[in-house]
């Protein structure tokens, strides 16, 4: 299983995936499941990637091929964010297309999600969410966060401070807590945590993170938080018809 | 869709289930997904029911015929909760091989489950979860709850607080917080909710409540645990590379 949020906020794009594959219990693995592409000053892109492994690289790996070839467009020469995320979900249909019909003879899930943000010059910041269809939607102020892959333990939290108002700090904040309630519920979601903070209108990326076990900071807040919400807990009061 | 959560812990059982039934989005309803068999003195058995809401009321049509047709065994008169377990498993094997055809014909999942727990004269309290196929599992101290139906998002928060140690009040008040953040994430999981409190060797059902939308609890529960939440969550020190 995988774990992956992209939020678009007033002051930036936060994204952060984990690492861990696995293909049945006994086979774990980890592999990074972000991409940034980057050209200080002109673009970044960030792509995070859920689903079939095999898919989401080979779709990353055709991009990638065809910027070294120099063909156009590319995911380094197109003029919009909306550009760029309809590259990505035609070479996801393409990828389908391809090896789809093999693995649905084994019984394979070729399922593939995408999110897909960032900012190009001239352009404002923009978030999409790419479907396993190779379509896709855009994120709007109502809605300013998407997730792929294990989404529902951490969704509460995110539901509960994110929204476009919300700082930078406020925004990773709040997506490590999501990550860290949801790698407790399901042990295919795993550490490292990859996490790259974009400014608006910076061009460059402004962090890039990559959290592991022996991360200080992941593992006060897993403890931190684990209190705060124990003591928030033992703060509510009791039905009255039990009091 | 569905909520249902039944907890075992030293003290007794808890149980809770929404009330909201949904065929497409058009279509909401509001039925009981709780049923209490109760002989005071002798037995008290919940069961909670999530699914397709013709086989769930089919199966327990079934069982309350053959109770008020005073054939044996029935589960007024089964001797162990493993017995009448097996009753309710059987029950759902014969609706689903009556109607699953016909359901399957229209792509209807016929898919059903059920939290059965209780304590019957002579023995200890036991809690099951019945499957789709009929089997079941039993409960242990290492795992003393089950949730049916949209169980992810208010799984984190029982996680977190109830083992088998955990007092009545605790139990009470985790699950409907858990039911709180379900609800929150997921608008076909809704009000009322059916409660249930059974005290170890009572063998008489403790509190039975039915809270709806005007239920005063629920409502500050709600508002004090939001902004509990946020409080912890403001708490939280800065990563060291963006303070």
């Amino acid at each position: 299983m995988t774990y992956c949020v992209g939020a678009m906020i007033d002051a930036g794009l936060v994204f952060a995936s984990d690492s861990r594959t696995n293909a049945g219990i006994d086979n774990v693995s980890t592999y990074r499941k972000m991409k940034v592409f980057e050209n200080a000053g002109d673009r970044v892109i960030v792509v995070l990637s859920s689903g079939n492994l095999a898919i989401t690289q080979a779709t990353l790996a055709q991009l990638e091929q065809i910027i070294k070839r120099g063909n156009v467009p590319n995911l380094m020469s197109v003029g919009s964010m909306y550009e760029a995320t309809e590259l990505i979900g035609a070479a996801l249909r393409q990828v389908r297309e391809r090896d789809g019909l093999h693995l649905q003879q084994n019984n394979v899930d070729a399922g593939a999600n995408f999110i897909v943000g960032g900012q190009i010059a001239g352009e404002p910041m923009r978030l999409f969410l790419v479907y396993a269809e190779g379509n896709f939607i855009e994120a709007t102020p109502e809605t300013p966060y998407f997730q792929i892959g294990e989404t529902k333990y951490g969704k509460p939290i995110i539901d509960r401070i994110v929204n476009k108002d919300t700082t930078m700090l406020r925004t990773v904040k709040c997506v490590l807590v999501s990550f860290d309630s949801t790698m407790r519920s399901n042990l295919s979601v795993g550490m490292p945590i990859d996490l790259v903070c974009y400014a608006r209108d910076d061009l460059r990326v402004l962090h890039s993170r990559h959290l592991d076990e022996s991360d200080e900071y992941m593992r006060r807040l897993r403890i931190l938080w684990g209190e705060g919400l124990n003591r928030a807990f033992a703060e509510l009061p009791p039905p009255d018809w039990m009091a």
